[in-house]
This record gives C-alpha cells, structure tokens and sequence, in this order.
C-alpha cells in the first residue's frame, strides 16, 4: 500500500508547450497535496507505445518502494481498452492497457491487475480524449493517499503485453537489433549484458552489417573522440556509440537495425 | 488567503535551455521553503500573451483552492505596463497587466486587483528585463506564505483585457476560428460544447472552407486511422483532429481559420 | 551542512526525451524523501562544459544557502577525470572536475574540495558511463540528508578551472566577447556592468565590428520594436538584443564575436 507522501511519476506523450500535464498535477494536488510528483518525460513521441514502454523499464527500478508509476500513451484512449492499475510486490503501475506497462511487469511479482472502471474516481464527465486528466491522475491521487486498490474497480487476470523482439542467442553469435535511440545519439540494443556474460572475459566483436564495427569496450575514452565502439551501457544493454560524438548521426542508426555480436 | 505550503504554478516564455525559470525558483523557494512549484510550461513562444492567456484558462480550474498562477508573458517588460496580483473567490493570479490573465479572469469573482509597487517585495535592484525574478517572484511567495495581498500595492480599478474573438452564433450556423494548435496537431476553436447544446442531439457538420469538413464525433475511434473529424476536447471546445494523425501538418491548419458548425 | 529538507539542483545535458534525469531523481528521493529538487535545465548542448558553466554562475546566487548544486555535463565520464563535491561558506556543488563548476566557484569562498572516492556513497555497480546516477545523485542525498562531506571522499588541494575569456579594459574601450546566446535570442557578453561603471553615466557605444552598432539603454522600450540594443541584462553582463526580436537570428549572432564598448 502507498504511503501518504509517496512518488508519483508521470511518463507521457502529452509534451510540454500545451497544458495537459498541468491539467493531471493540478488533479493530483487537489487530492494529494503532499503527492512528491517527478516528471519522467513528456516527450514520448506522439502515440508510440513502445518508446513509453522502453522508458519505463528503464527508469522505475531505480524509484524507492512504493512508488506509483503512471505511463500515459494511450492513442486508443476513448476506445473499448481499458484503464489499468497494477499493484506488483514493489510498486504501482497505473495507465492504458496497451502494453506501454508490459517491458516493466516482466520484472516484476504482479500481485493484482484492476480495471479503473469505478466512477467514483473518475473526474466527471470523463471526456473521451484525455483520461490521463479524468481516470488515471485521480486513480494515482487515491493510491498516493493510502486508498485501497480494490476500490478502484475490479480484478483482471491478464493485461496487453507488447509484442517485443528477442534476441537469437547462438553458441558462437548473439542476433539482436536496435530498439531505442537516445538524446546523445546512442542507439540502444535488445542484448543485456546477461546474455554476453556466456563468454567470459573474451574480447566481443559487435557489427550492424554495412554500416558498424567495432569491438565491445569499457567505457567511451578506450577509442579516440569520433570513433565508434559498444559498450555496456547504463540500462544494463548492449549500446552502439561514438566518443563524443552521436552515433545516430555519424552511422545513421534506425531503430530496428540487425545488431551482431560474436566472441573472438 | 494562501496556506503555507500552497501551490504555485508557473507559465512562462522562458523556455527550458536557460536559467531565468530556475532563478525564480530560487527566489520564491529562499522566501517559502514549503511552495510547492508545479511548472505548467515555459514554451509559450515568445511574447505570445494570447497563448499565455489560453494556457492559463486552459489549466488553471484543475487546480485547487488557494492556489497562485504566475504567468509571466511580458514583451514590455521595463516599460509602463502595470504588474498586478489579482485575488479571486478560487485563487491568485500574478503577472503583467498586458491581458494574459484576462482570459482566466473571465470566468472568476474578482476580489481585489493590487499593483505590485511596495519596494518591499521587489528583489533590489529590480532589473528592467526581468521582472519574472524581481517582481512576481517574491510577490508569489509572499501570498504562498499567506501574507496579505494588501501589503503587495495599491488596488488597481481595472486590468488590460485580451481582444479575444467571439463567435458568430445564428440560428443555423456557429461561425468560430482555430485558436489554438496543440502537440498533437489538433486545432483547438473558440467555439464552446455549450454553444454546440443549443441543437441538442442534432448530427453537426464540422467545415474549414476549403480544406475540412467532417461530422462532430464522440471519439477519436469514430472514424478509421487518418482519417479527419471533430470532436469536443478536454478543454470542452470544438477540436478539428485526425485520428492517429496530425490535423495541423495533413490539412495545413493555422490559428485565425474559420470554423463553421452547422446542424443537419 | 546541508539540513534535511534541503535543495537539489540539477543542471545536466540528459535532455528530457529519455529517462537519464528521472534514474537521477529515484535515487536521490530513495536515499532523502524529503529532498526538494529543482530542475534547472537538461537541455545544456551535449559536452558543452563552458554553457554548464554559465548556467551555474548565473543561477546559484538566486539560491538559499545550504542548497545542493548538481552539475552533470560530463563528457569524460568514465575517465580518469575526479568527481567533486565541493563546499563553500554558502551552498555545496557536486560535478566532475572539468571545470563546469568554475565560474560560479570565483565568486565563492572555498571551505573544503572532496573527491567522490567512497564507495559506500557509489551505487554498484557503477557504470561507467552514468555518474550521475551512480556517483553524482547519491552523494547530493547524502549532503542534503545532513550527511558528513568528509565522509563522501579525502580532500583534495585544487579543481580545474575553465579557460575563461576575459574583457579587455583599458582607458577609453572595453573589448570582450559574446558567451552566451538565450532562447530570446539575447547576445550575453562577458563585461559586466561593474566593468561599466567606470565611466558614470557617460553615454557609450556598443559595437560588434561590421554587424552591430547602438547605444547602451536601459530597457528594451527605448528604442523601437525591431531596433537594435545594448543594455545590462539579467545576469549583470551587457547584452546584445533587439526590442521584441531576435538579435541573434536578425544580426547571425554567434559566440566569441567581438564586442566593443566605447564612452562618447
């Protein structure tokens, strides 16, 4: 159960010249004055699951327990899917359900999936655009406050899990691909460093066929400024680089692009 | 009057990249350690009182009681223009007399209007370009720390209201205009879902001479992907939209075009 | 020493597209709830150490003492380069040492320099291209939790200072630079308005040579909407602008152009 005075992250599309991220803190304020709310990011691209997803999972493990997570990407809003808050053994996760919450329930002990359908909690009259504003920052205030799950609506068995590529792991290569690109230009893989752990301390040959080859390095500084290298980057995944440059820009990175690692 | 520990928003064309919003924090947090800071943006484009005006409407009623609206749109900023902190029977409202507050202030009981002219509450030397620091600042964490408006300056009779356009309702017709562009694209209009009630459940065609026409749907999910419609928005408006699209860039929309409703 | 409750300043070159600055946020609110943290901006240009320089010198000051200034623009993560936490008789700034906390550091003084050595303050393990979640955000909580500096790290005698452009003041001219342009499009040079007061209230010529001639004013409004202007801005710095435009974009402003201030 949510403490009174606990987290509540916001992670959406909405961006941030336009007033709707306002419209869900003055929500939450009004029902949760001592709510500590954190903006994640609201610059998910317009609509792309996916990319929410990613983030998600990237940033919720480094949030104290407790902490309620509210993901909205939601460009089915208004539509027949529903509205979710899940309760895991270390946190909330409160959005559509989509899929954009799925990247970060596979890490988790999911204890109830509850459909926020108790208009009770709704900000009436819900409007068909933005349930970001009028179900989902009042279910994330009634969680911050203490307020049970339950009576957010009922039980679910199941939630939308993202259809999401996994990489082929050989005896002597790993196929993965690009799934996130990053502000610096960094293009992140779907290859953790668990599946390299398998060889060792044996130097790593990476390649994005035509375009990319490098060796798997320690940090940036272990090739000269403008050279390219992967490393481990700090989600734990394999990431393509340029020291002090962007490798999107300089390799023209995609997502989705087939990533190669063998061992040598 | 304001509650320690009350909320104060703040709308700005400041931007995010330089540190003029950060000194304002600054300010009012070294006068109230307890404020609770809500950014609503600071990417209002420069000198657009008419965008601050529509921002603040937009968000403000989401937010509870006692709460302070700073809006600091102010391209004469140094010139003659007044500075104002205006109480109403919800909540403050502080900014420069140049109409952005107007907007908000339609729709609230004015108690007092104050011109922000006591020394006392001005950081020195107050600096002729920045009066988002010097002056509305510390005005803002004076009324959070629930100090007494009076104290702040004299009443003021008046303030600067917006030239806003109205729409033409007839008999058979709503003519309005777009006056807004959000994130998503959607062209938000002046004109009210409380305008539209007159024809009850009549079917409503939507039309932008030339370039739009559509039916009034009740969600995004109405008409196929791509495809365009209107719909009432969040801020209970006539919207024009594509579905999973961008109304602004596929049909060229900008602020000022006409939008006619016409019942069927 | 920091005191529960205190501020966190974050200034870094994350952007706010990815979850970088949220993993930072996580950290320090598990290890102090109670922290206040303060964005100040993410959107430094990637690497740019000299604009995280400005930056911190222009807003610290508008800080309350004891306030935790955390600096991340970082582009020899994982290198030999130290990482700092530095007390002064005012606030503390934690950063890497490459020079980003200089210049707000020549106005303060000085009481101890600690390197981030202890890894009991580290978060494991530490990544090497990420001290700002590992290193940097851990030990601001640990300050603003009223935590020893000395236990962070052992004492060190210097850190790196920026190589600074400094005005040139002789008799009858003042020759300096452009340091800074601002959303606004405002010019900020390096001459200060103490290095103009020597010559009282003469009336002085302000010159880019071949792009920008004017006089020093004292608000935007003395001249007319699109004319040029000096005056002293914000940060006490004469400022190149253009009433109600852009002098960067209409005089293709750029950093290190010359700039010349004569008396008449």
């Amino acid at each position: 159960m949510a403490l009174p005075g606990s987290i509540i992250t916001l992670t959406t599309d909405f961006g941030v010249i336009d007033w709707y991220v306002a419209c869900m803190k003055g929500i939450i304020l009004g029902l949760d004055p001592h709510a500590t709310i954190v903006d994640v990011t609201h610059e998910i691209p317009p609509g792309d699951v996916r990319a929410g997803a990613i983030t998600l999972g990237a940033f919720y493990p480094h949030f104290p327990p407790h902490s309620i997570h509210v993901v909205v990407v939601d460009p089915g809003v208004g539509s027949a899917r529903a509205a979710l808050a899940i309760e895991t053994d270390r946190c909330f996760f409160v959005g559509p359900d989509n899929g954009v919450l799925s990247l970060a329930l596979d890490h988790e002990k999911i204890k109830t999936i509850r459909h926020l359908t108790n208009p009770r909690f709704h900000l009436p009259p819900v409007c068909s655009t933005f349930h970001g504003r009028d179900i989902f920052a009042p279910a994330a205030a009634h969680l911050s406050r203490g307020g049970a799950p339950a009576e957010l609506g009922p039980e679910s068995p199941d939630y939308h899990k993202l259809d999401w590529p996994q990489p082929v792991i050989e005896d002597r290569q790993i196929r993965g691909e690009l799934v996130y690109i990053d502000r610096f230009g960094n293009g992140i893989t779907n290859i953790s460093s668990q599946a390299l752990a398998r060889w060792g301390s044996a130097v790593l040959a990476v390649a994005i066929p035509g375009r990319f080859q490098a060796r798997l390095e320690s940090f940036y500084q272990a090739v000269e400024p403008g050279q390219p290298l992967a490393l481990i980057g700090s989600t734990r995944h394999l990431e393509i680089a340029i020291n002090q440059g962007s490798a999107a820009k300089q390799l023209a990175l995609a997502i989705g692009a087939p990533v190669i690692v063998t061992p040598q």
